[in-house]
């Protein structure tokens, strides 16, 4: 037997070997890579990805992987959980055929192209006939598995194993009222003032504030680096390789510092996973809500709070007296908490942020139930936002079309970063049972304990257990809202005093 | 039969791409990875060259390579040159069992270590033993092969290809006696001083600077760029991304210049090569001699000339007033060409370079003849530089165990760093001869026409040609040592009044 998982082991070390290799080339396309090298580069992802799938759904791994399910039941067992979780894999990757997997790449890589035309134009007519066809490719790609409670389970099940649509709907259904109720109060309420964040600030200065804070906050410097890309993201090569990256906006100093607390949880995450699982299919995060919680931790309920700037303001003013004369730490921690309905996801505060996932959730599920005509997407995302946030925006591109992430086929992934929200503020509340004097902590500068917590009780585990074991098993219930809720309520009534 | 060249050309395509992604995980190794990241990255490469060995020397390829190579005769025509080259180098592959392949890797992987314990101690008795199983394999590999004229033409012939010991050794019979003999009359005449060359100089300036000249030679920064490294170095993902690296030496400061232009010629090379061989065997440079002759020229040729420096030193004494006050640029000139016989190797100056060359090359010719015994290999090589450059090492860390070559299994490959010079100056001699004025082109930073006349004469073909048909091609003769002791002949005779 143990022969047979050491091979099983082995060509799933190949297959692993050959992705992290893959998200290198991506990573260098990003950080350092001439333009002139797109071509070639996609051609050599194209690939390995090829390769690596086509030694991943290998008939040898499929006879390993049904002779060891017999064998490992034992959930709680590292071999046993590698076991499920590549066979999960396996499943998956089988069912799609790769005729359907280029197909989609040619369709993805001109809507891609549409899309940016589009958003550049502002105008949805031009990308409308590419999501169509993105569409039904999706319907095409639900239609290769069994059926589901929901069609749309199967698209979800790819970012959150194991969740079930309804149940997102229901966590949804439970807060929107809420995060609806509470921007309206606070719209009542007198105005917070954060001028001073969009004076100009040096990046060098920046960045290297954002430096010293990670640091403090315990990402390891010695199994990672920090470069800029014109997008922020973390991406690792093995548990000691775990990059971040972030970028400065000229209009939007803050969102430089903001988005490299962000990637370090992320990263923090990525490094503290149990390295015996390097190689196998238990190595990463366990999804992306999960995933999604650790970084806004790390940027919202650690690093939007008042102790964390009662520790950090004074070296920020220090570093930006100009910019922050006259600005107490109170001011200071309102500004960067102002809560202010916008049409732009990315740049949204923490009371407004969800209430844009949910919208576009709704519409994904229409598409996915044929209950919407593409067409008619950029009214009833006007419709919606006017409903959930008061406002409308004044074209496509501020609208329909900002996101990236229809162009690329990536329907069921919107949902997640709601669903980190929520997973961020239920952890907190058994992270601040667990931990004594947490606040205290965080107002010396003091994070070892919390990175402590999370890493005995999320990163090492991996993928060994999915999203809503794992929450469950750490908080006594699975993602629910209610935390997000007393959280936003109790941090927006002192602010705005509701 | 176009559909089996397709086939063909096809399957090569995809080890070419995994070998590409191969060579940016080695160059990021090397410029950005954390430490950390050295155990994961070092298994990443090793499936990536063990997948690409196994898709490369797959039955399939054997067969159509059979079939086009009846067909293919033509030698002067793209496809035929392809498949002759892609025949060499899968019968080359094919005749290395992978169990050698793994047991040189861990050799070597031994001796490296043993190596830099030996130098780090200077005691190449910690050494010896590892060069003896190195040398071993070295027997054993030569032994797959049919037999040569000599057993070292084998080793030679992986980095030379067509090329053969005798020519080598007759090139450098000729060329010995010419050197020592120059070096003895610049030992007897007036030193050139040189101790402003020694001062501090910032690193940033001096990079920049390096950037301007590069930039003045035409490499392409949309299709490249320089990083820091440890060891300067080329290395490309496709034509259209051709990377460089440099360092800074506090004690050498103008190494960080000179490395700038070499690299530089290196990549120029590969930026010029047909875009219509890329994801093919005649992608990349022939050989590594023609493509020392290509960074040498740039580096020596142009970069150490008077015409360069009448450019150049105006605008470069402006950078580093303090450093040049009072330096003319006929005793700069004269300064960045001193000859000064030294112990290593990758200090040399033009005059001696060669020297340490041949010495390498006799001493790896007598291990492969079994004509020396390991641990006598440190009194030879003293012997020998004296009697070539009239010094002797104080210890084997400056002598017998400078150079890593050995500990990889590298040998048969320091020979083309000497032919490289020798055909920069062949080159040279034609260069001048079909360029009217091109000193005072050089002398006027115009460096347009020596390129496209690179371009046209060598870069394109990349592998078409073999290095002694390329060169013979393009100037008339084989690579000969008459034109390199007629340039440095003169040069020197200028520089030391002989």
């Amino acid at each position: 037997m143990s022969e047979k998982l050491n091979k099983l082991k082995e060509a799933i070390a190949e297959v692993a070997d050959l992705n992290r290799a893959a998200a290198l080339l991506g990573w260098d396309q990003q950080v350092n890579m001439p333009a002139a090298g797109a071509e070639a580069r996609g051609r050599q992802l194209g690939t390995l990805g090829k390769i690596a799938q086509e030694k991943f759904i290998s008939d040898e791994i499929g006879k390993l992987l049904e002779d060891l399910k017999q064998e490992f039941s034992d959930a709680d067992f590292d071999d046993a959980a590698m076991i499920r979780v590549t066979a999960r894999n396996y499943d998956k990757a089988k069912r799609v055929p790769p005729e359907f997997v280029a197909e989609q790449a040619l369709v993805s890589s001109k809507a891609f192209e549409a899309w940016v035309q589009a958003k550049g134009m502002s105008d949805f007519s031009i990308f409308a006939p590419h999501l169509e066809k993105v569409v039904e490719l999706v319907h095409k790609y639900i239609s290769f598995f069994p059926p589901a409670d929901h069609p749309y389970d199967t698209l979800l099940d790819d970012f959150e194993p194991g969740m079930k649509t309804a149940e997102v709907q229901a966590i949804f259904d439970a807060l929107r009222p809420k995060q609806v109720q509470l921007i309206k109060a606070i719209k009542a309420s007198r105005q917070v003032k954060d001028d001073f964040l969009h004076k100009k600030y040096n990046e060098k200065k920046l960045m290297d504030f954002g430096v010293d804070v990670i640091t403090k906050y315990g990402y390891d410097w010695s199994r990672g680096r920090q470069d800029k890309a014109p997008h922020p993201f973390e991406t690792s090569f093995s548990v000691n390789d775990v990059r971040i990256t972030t970028r400065y906006e000229a209009d939007n100093p803050m969102a430089m510092l903001f988005s490299t607390l962000h990637e370090s949880g992320h990263a923090m995450y990525e490094q503290g996973i149990n390295p015996a699982f390097e190689r196998t299919a238990l190595a990463g995060g366990t999804s992306l809500a999960v995933h999604e919680s650790q970084s806004r931790m790390w940027e919202n309920l650690v690093g939007r709070s008042l102790p964390f700037w009662e520790h950090f303001f004074p070296a920020f003013k220090k570093t930006f007296p100009s910019q922050l004369d006259g600005v107490s730490v109170k001011s200071f921690y309102k500004a960067v908490n102002k809560v202010e309905p916008s049409l732009i996801r990315v740049n949204a505060d923490e009371a407004t942020y969800n209430l844009h996932i949910m919208l576009r959730l709704e519409l994904e599920i229409a598409m996915v139930e044929r209950k919407v005509a593409i067409k008619d997407l950029p009214e009833l995302w006007n419709t919606k936002m006017h409903e959930y946030l008061g406002i409308t925006p004044p074209n496509s591109a501020r609208g329909v079309l900002q996101d990236i992430h229809w162009s690329g086929g990536a329907i069921g992934y919107f949902s997640t970063y709601a669903l980190g929200n929520l997973v961020s503020a239920q952890l907190w509340e058994k992270i601040n049972k667990d931990i004594r004097g947490l606040e205290d902590q965080i107002r010396r500068g003091n994070f070892s304990e919390l990175l402590a917590w999370l890493r005995k009780n999320i990163h090492q585990y991996g993928q060994k257990y999915d999203p809503q074991v794992l929450v469950e098993r750490v908080t006594g219930s699975k993602i629910t809202a209610e935390p997000y809720v007393r959280y936003l309520t109790k941090k927006y009534s002192e602010i705005y005093g509701l």
